[in-house]
């Protein structure tokens, strides 16, 4: 099985972060791909580098799901899952969203431990169109500028690790997502370190990609994930432009 | 006063139809200017048909709006509307949010008549992430193929017509929204015609983006509508990367 | 155009502040017409008061709506306000709603800046009768006492920016709605001091008065707004009596 | 203990219906009294008609509190009950809310059966306004005009039989509420011919009034239901301006 | 009348507590007897332990409910209640249950004061299992050890009051509901000393259980609250088994 | 890697349907034990048969879960599930919470497809429970007889897809839940018979409980998932007695 990978935003170190915990977390005979977007901004953090997300991680889909089994968006918030999957031929989860699968089977009530303040928004807007956000004890988040973003782990560890402890003791989390692909493998260095269970959005989501191919739940012919009616377009990039032409079942 | 429509999708039919009744409900004295998506599909139906769309406006918003005193995405579903309201240095609203304004302040509980059934469940979801999902009483739409999507209004009139009527009579609706570009200008040759109060989108739209140059409430420069915090970019338009790097105030 | 704007307490000072906010507002060529209770308290604050001021409003709206284009309810939390929807000739909307309409227009979560403690259990009360409960981020509360209701804005100006950047900074608002009659005009007195956009009652009212009857949706005749069913009374004042009787369409 | 009654419309032949079977419902040695609005409309089935029974409610609660040891407002609707916990110095309670706590108690989801069309409106907003509107199973109404209000419940009996028939076997109704003080008593008469318990809002109402006036839970003297704040007012009743009036605890 | 209350811990000084209050609640005529749980834990704090208290309160309801007019579940939560409302051919009610009925009567938003940190989750959960989610100000508990549970509403009387007192001022709390059965009877003893209305289980369920049984509202003999389907079954209680084995209407 | 599905119901046949699904869709290396509730009925269709099996499920669950990675609630409807969650020292899921988790990843809006009428209420409560309310579109039963519970899924094939096909067709369901232990193997046997994402509840958490084994987040040592807390206790099987016993980390 072959699970893609896509880092919707521009930085390489955020992707290597990404396929090392993709590895550590994938089954055996699992392999794991990762890309990152050709075109974007250095970390998402709002409603518009999420638009500008999406488009690119389009891009890199439309070109790359056939060689896939499932394909991830690998970005908490999910810049574009539910358009890719009425798009792409194989199923399709994003960080967040697989996240949010895994929380949901430990606990009843989950916060989420975010990198900035500006995210938390954007985050708290996407867990709600999930229909998630009576579930959500709170949101916490780093208050301070990061040097790099993908060394936010190390230069925060601790400050990440008091945020998640204060969601336990003082808003009744019964679970944590540690959020963000730039916290990526932070839950399992924490292992046994947090007193309620830890989720992590890149080993939720090639796990539960992996779960999805295996099922073969069958992929929609009908209603609003169906591929789109057919119809001109114009301007669209080669594989986007195929993908929208091919056959309807 | 100038109020800037960008039409998502890539048909100039319906950016005519948009133009006309744009300038039918003007205020003396507003300029109204409509452009059309350079790239995209000829109609928005689908979340990744949004998807798309939302990327297009972006473009033609970043690169025009510095001639607006307010700008409007024309389609209904209002692709990418959230993220340009962070990037535009000019109030922006979209043709859902301006319609379901309208029917704020004439009842309660509105129904939406649509031209497709595939557009439904997306129409739901944006309804929902407004936080109207309580007020909609329904969703009704056209069941048969479009000959051309500039001509649906008139093709289809009686149909649209019954469609509303079961609406109120069935569903409860107090307002009705007859949505999407493509019936721009409906609601004012049905004047008189349906038994409550019918919103329009593009009239709506306009109005109110008057209302919010004209009322001034101020940009957003902290919070979660401020313009994204700096950070390296690659590959994006020179008209939103100006707009990325303008300066925070 | 012509506004009628009914003060729906008995206190003139007020009605001058309302009176002198809805005339800068208004466009080029609209009247604005501003009454005062006949009877009633000198502030609303709770729900026993808004009933008072609600059967006060309907007997002012009802003797002067037909010299008017559309009808303002003039406080916070709308007395009476979808009562008059179904009883008037013309468009009807109040503070609380034409506000909301703004905001909505502006971001996603909004926090209310009030001149009292009390008056805050109402407040949102009537915000989640409109569906936007979920949007609310808070309401934030003058605590002292207030020497005069007409200079409140005057005497307690920077406890009153305090609480809206309290809003802000800590309960995530997005818009900011000063609440209240006795505010009216404070939003374009600290236009440019608040981070975020900022909302007053007043002006939002009558621009979206303005709209409502430009636009013309049409009067409901059937359904929850139309005039209510013909049937005996007694007891009523003669302007409520005519309407009552008037024909159905 | 005795409990009065206040019918706000002004039909004698409905309170005659109230009064039999608030005195078939109390307890032994529980004393009834029922009042009627002294202006107002011969039924109330809109929001307007419910903002003039609250004024004239009130003006009769006011009057008469005193000789009572619990009120109760004897409209579906609840007209002005809101209100009213705050000025009055008993309990109060309303035909809606008593029967909402009835059907509570009994089941999970309800429905209402109602004498007409126009009043499932302004009932769905009163029962979401007490938060029930998630165990609203539906509101079926009878859709042909009355003869005569107080003869409702004997012309109508099958049809309204029917309705709540229909409500459980195809809206999953568990508890059926018959609506509205024209239909005091049905629900007594129909006893055993239904398949799910039925409820009925005076009985429910007499019953909640007794058990709150036996608990003593106390009067408000903080928060929102105390009575509002002392304050000037004009041209209010004597028996309302004596209670605003009267000293705070 | 008759009412059985069912005591779902094994700890029979908080049953003792439950007798007391539930005689000096009870109407004229009403008897009342309590039964303690034959096997369980000393105190339900989690949903575990109310997985157990409803096994072992549905074994003493079965055995002894033919001796009853009404049924009460006397622990705050409510172990099994829902599932003894479809067995048993009398009405039952619990604690939580009665509560909110009595809360809502009495106000709109309330608070919950606990004797534990632990038993808010499970406590909140029930709550929005009612449909109260929204109704809810807060739940604050003592956090500190209880040497005794039949001991400690006085043990803790001072930081009960000051929990409560907090939950009005803080957290807009309009009525209060001091919750649990070793609870039962505090209400009383402070009346007059909270500034908001106050509400206990025990009382609340003893004379809502009365009104059901007098009010005569009919089984449910379709719908979800019927008795189960017959069908095979293995290794109940005789008592269990003989109910599920009578004869359906 | 070792999971134990528990039938809370006492048939085996059912629990042969659970065994040969969970061994079809069990990773390499996974293997699968089955157990039946010694005590219970034949097929759990109610609030109060749940509340038996989730008693008779727990005491088979203390006993056996020592020599499981995680345990599965074998019914749809997860009878003691969360209870479970709180006293098992491994993960547990279970069928309704599986299936909801796998309908997440494939789509927005979902429709169950079930066995009786009769269960349907108390599956729409369960859903409501998750947080999944406003996420499912429809219940849709089976209205006949079942001759035998473990023959339901031949004998009814054409029926229960005619439910699925008229869920997708008339109320918008994007995925498919066959629900109920007596369907397991259903999904797989319709596989590309159906137009959107087919789901069932024994795969999905075979594999949701490999993914939670696999991941090792960590058990609760704080919040409300956590043990409960030590205290006396009497009449409990001996192995949950020891569960509770057992040191708190």
């Amino acid at each position: 099985m072959r699970v893609l990978l896509i880092n919707p935003n521009i930085t390489d170190s955020v992707s290597d972060l990404i396929r090392a915990e993709a590895k550590r977390s994938a089954s055996p005979g699992t392999e794991i791909e990762v890309l990152t977007a050709p075109f974007g901004v250095a970390y998402i953090e709002t409603r518009f580098e999420a638009l500008v997300g999406a488009y690119a991680t389009a891009q890199v889909a439309a070109e790359h799901c056939h060689q896939a089994d499932a394909v991830v968006v690998a970005a908490f918030g999910d810049p574009g899952l539910t358009g890719l999957r009425e798009l792409l031929p194989v199923p399709v989860t994003g960080m967040t969203e697989a996240a949010l699968a895994s929380a949901h089977l430990l606990g009843h009530r989950f916060s989420i431990i975010a990198i900035s303040q500006r995210i938390q928004a954007w985050y708290r807007e996407v867990v709600e169109s999930y229909g998630f956000g009576d579930r959500l004890a709170s949101i916490r988040a780093l208050d301070r500028p990061l040097s790099s973003i993908g060394g936010v782990q190390e230069e925060h560890a601790q400050a990440l690790k008091d945020l998640a402890e204060r969601a336990v003791a003082e808003d009744g989390a019964e679970v944590l997502i540690l959020a963000g692909a730039p916290l990526a493998g932070l839950a399992r260095s924490l292992q046994g370190q947090l007193p309620v269970p830890v989720v992590d959005g890149v080993s939720s989501a090639v796990r539960h990609a992996e779960t999805l191919a295996a099922l073969k739940p069958g992929r929609a012919r009908r209603g609003s994930f169906a591929l789109p009616p057919a119809k001109p377009h114009r301007g669209l990039p080669d594989a986007i432009a195929r993908l929208l032409d091919s056959p309807r079942a």
